[in-house]
């Protein structure tokens, strides 16, 4: 970076600029499993006007810039650029307008989901996306997350009804509306939700709000076949029910967060293979005890044990808190490599039967666990006492066979990570060359001079 | 249209092609008040292979091509091209696979609404977007269409999961998968929804069903006060109501259809300024009951004469006819001009009184009504007494101020029925040129030679 860049830069953020070793490499990964890159400088913008003078002045020196949000990301999605500089939006957290006259909000890109709920809590509405990590939302705009809500609640795709950002030009345009549905013109909002950060900034959101339901009922079923809770998934949504949660925890899963949290209330038989964690709500007691009980009626069809209705909030909050501290105990268990996959739900057992095929022929244990009412499962494969050499290079080809599998039922690569640097290899398993290069072709009108987030996605 | 490229089309098409008149008639446009176009021939293709061999062949001709359903588009979505050619997708009407299993179907473009649900009505489960029109699925991909069950059950955005469109270059390609969400790479699924022909042409669609529910319950309330039934919309959602249906109607919309269906069961007393029919849907009488009760109960807020419970399916029916064959009422009464108008649903009592000020500052007599569930309010300009130079000059000075405000008030100008010709100068409206612009350039991108539905949108 030549030291007229650095002047300008510093000039426009008034010193919010930082070439110290220890803030590149505070910013220089989420929190996945790829190495880290430390930028050039990472940088603090307050305002639209800032972020579009720091892009210009890049762009006019093709200095790769990399936005980034809370850190929380999991697919190297915003690992630094050692030619480029990171813009970190965290100064960016302000909650600009509460509707609740009609449910909206508009937030600025580094609010936390968890910033806005609370924010929320007295209005009685949120937002609904739950990625279990406390993301920023213009990060979870930029990688289309969505989590253990989405079954009933949606994506970022589906709350978000407008977006403010900026092109690499330094140009600041407003997409979308307020509203719920638009007929007019291309959707650039849905093209920026996803694009992770390669198309422009994302500094604003408008999102649709959710009125908080007045019950919930939360039920862990024990199964003693993981394929069988698998095809439960399916049967319940056949049977007319529209869970507010469903997830998959394979055994080791659950038993790995009880080691993590040291929370050993729930007694995991030797013959539990998996565990489905199913959540209703609505605002009447009686709707929803009737759903259990249909929930219960379908789970006669399957060999499950005992179904465990959870009678308090206590103890809703700590199978809810096994549940999220799942990814963390695989961490602290073992390195690990996760991948995101996501098929229709009714192809859950045969992804089940897919992945753990695979491992038996390549050798590598694997722990699933994920949102299983989405389809979406997240494969961990666990490093264990595999080679050096597998690990780095074998593997791929494992994750390839998987990924082809999850094609062919007709899901894709990643149900709600984005592509990031860790999946880029894989994208021709979904993407055949014509599509990679009318997205290829895309990025250039957005970013002639791929500046934004280079070598993520492509 | 020169000869050698005629004697390809035709050799490509086998004979389903046509120069005659009355079928260029037939196909010069929609459903719309904008004056026909005749396109030099239109051709019937079969499969997608014979489409891109079409498109491969007026690409390399620089032939313009209409992409063409069934005609029920309305604003001039699909109005002929006097240089070129009109694609009639109507033989590419095959329901291709429906998945009980997981309520999800894959149908061609030009399977219709109507035939899609009486084909699914044994299976339990049912297509839930209902334009009025009996429109073919895949021009409601293409104008990114809703109706009346948008408010519950989403739009052509939140049910389409994939694509299968052909390119100007005769590429196929697929978008999207057959799972809820995906997070791979940039939604190219959401940029053809919406884009009205202009970047490919839609050929298949993957599209999620809804269960069908069990009960349902429909109120007709008479409102004293049109802006008031407009300010009870958004009260029933802040009472946390979800109706399947929430239609508003101006005084003049009902009677209209009264006389036009010659059914005049429904009272209107002259004092009657508007109507809004509410429906709720679920698997259960006794919560629907509730949720009717919580209605009425937000109704007392307003001055409402006596709400009609329809308390039988004939009358269900007949409330549901009158309220769809307003469109047919008014296109009887009048020469008439509508406006897609779209706001978040608590501005409408607003929407309404500007457009009421602006026809009374400008002469004109309007009729209003539409999904006011979603803020969707169709604006119906009367031609009446109004001259000729007013109607096609000066109302444009009309509608642009109807629309600058819908635009601040957090809205856009259409809501579902797209650009066409007919909205297509009032886009600076609500797309500053840079905005324009990298539509364009995104519209480069797939239609380098622009022969795909010239003049549309832009």
């Amino acid at each position: 970076m030549n030291t007229i860049l650095q002047q300008e830069l510093k000039k426009i953020l008034n010193g919010r600029f930082s070439q110290s070793e220890s803030t590149r490499l505070n910013y220089s990964r989420g929190e996945d499993t790829y190495d880290p890159i430390l930028s050039k400088a990472v940088v603090f913008p307050e305002t639209n006007e800032e972020v579009s003078k720091i892009l210009k002045l890049c762009n006019e020196h093709k200095v790769p810039v990399v936005p980034f949000g809370t850190g929380t990301s999991l697919e190297g999605n915003v690992v630094g650029n050692d030619k480029g500089i990171t813009i970190s939006l965290e100064k960016m957290n302000k909650i600009l307008t509460v509707n609740t006259q009609d449910f909206d909000c508009r937030v600025q890109a580094c609010v936390t989901r968890e910033q806005l709920n609370d924010y929320l809590r007295e209005d009685g509405v949120f937002f609904p996306i739950d990625p279990g990590a406390n993301a920023a939302i213009g990060g979870m705009a930029s990688t289309s997350a969505s989590g253990t809500m989405a079954v009933k609640y949606g994506t970022m795709k589906t709350v978000i009804t407008g977006l403010t950002v900026v092109l690499p030009n330094g140009d600041i345009i407003n997409t979308g509306s307020r509203t719920k549905k638009t007929s007019a013109g291309y959707n650039l909002t849905n093209l920026f939700i996803g694009s992770e950060g390669t198309l422009a900034v994302v500094t604003k959101i408008v999102l649709k709000l959710i009125p908080h339901p007045t019950h919930d009922a939360l039920l862990l079923v024990p199964f003693f076949s993981a394929e069988q809770a698998c095809e439960a998934v399916a049967a319940i949504f056949r049977a007319g029910i529209t869970p507010s949660g469903l997830e998959f925890m394979e055994r080791d899963a659950l038993v790995w967060a009880q080691e993590f949290t040291q929370d050993f209330t729930i007694k995991v038989e030797d013959n539990h293979e998996a565990h489905l964690l199913i959540e209703v709500d609505g605002n009447d007691a009686a709707v929803i005890m009737q759903e259990c009980e249909s929930i219960v009626a379908v789970l006669e069809e399957f060999e499950t044990d005992e179904v465990l209705f959870a009678d308090s909030t206590a103890q809703k909050d700590g199978l809810w808190s096994l549940r999220r501290k799942v990814s963390e105990a695989v961490k602290a268990q073992s390195v690990y490599k996760e991948e995101d996959t996501v098929v229709p739900r009714y192809q859950l057992p045969e992804l089940l039967r897919t992945v753990k095929e695979v491992g038996r022929r390549y050798g590598f244990q694997s722990v699933c666990y994920g949102h299983a009412g989405d389809g979406n499962l997240h494969v961990n494969i666990i490093r264990g006492e595999l080679s050096e050499e597998f690990w780095e290079k074998g593997l791929s080809n494992a994750i390839r066979e998987i990924f082809i599998r999850v094609h062919e039922l007709g899901g894709t690569i990643s149900g709600e990570h984005g592509i990031g640097v860790v999946q880029r290899p894989y994208m021709d398993v979904v993407f055949p060359e014509t599509t990679l290069d009318l997205m290829r072709s895309i990025k250039k009108v957005f970013d002639p001079k791929g500046i934004l987030n280079p070598g993520k996605i492509f």
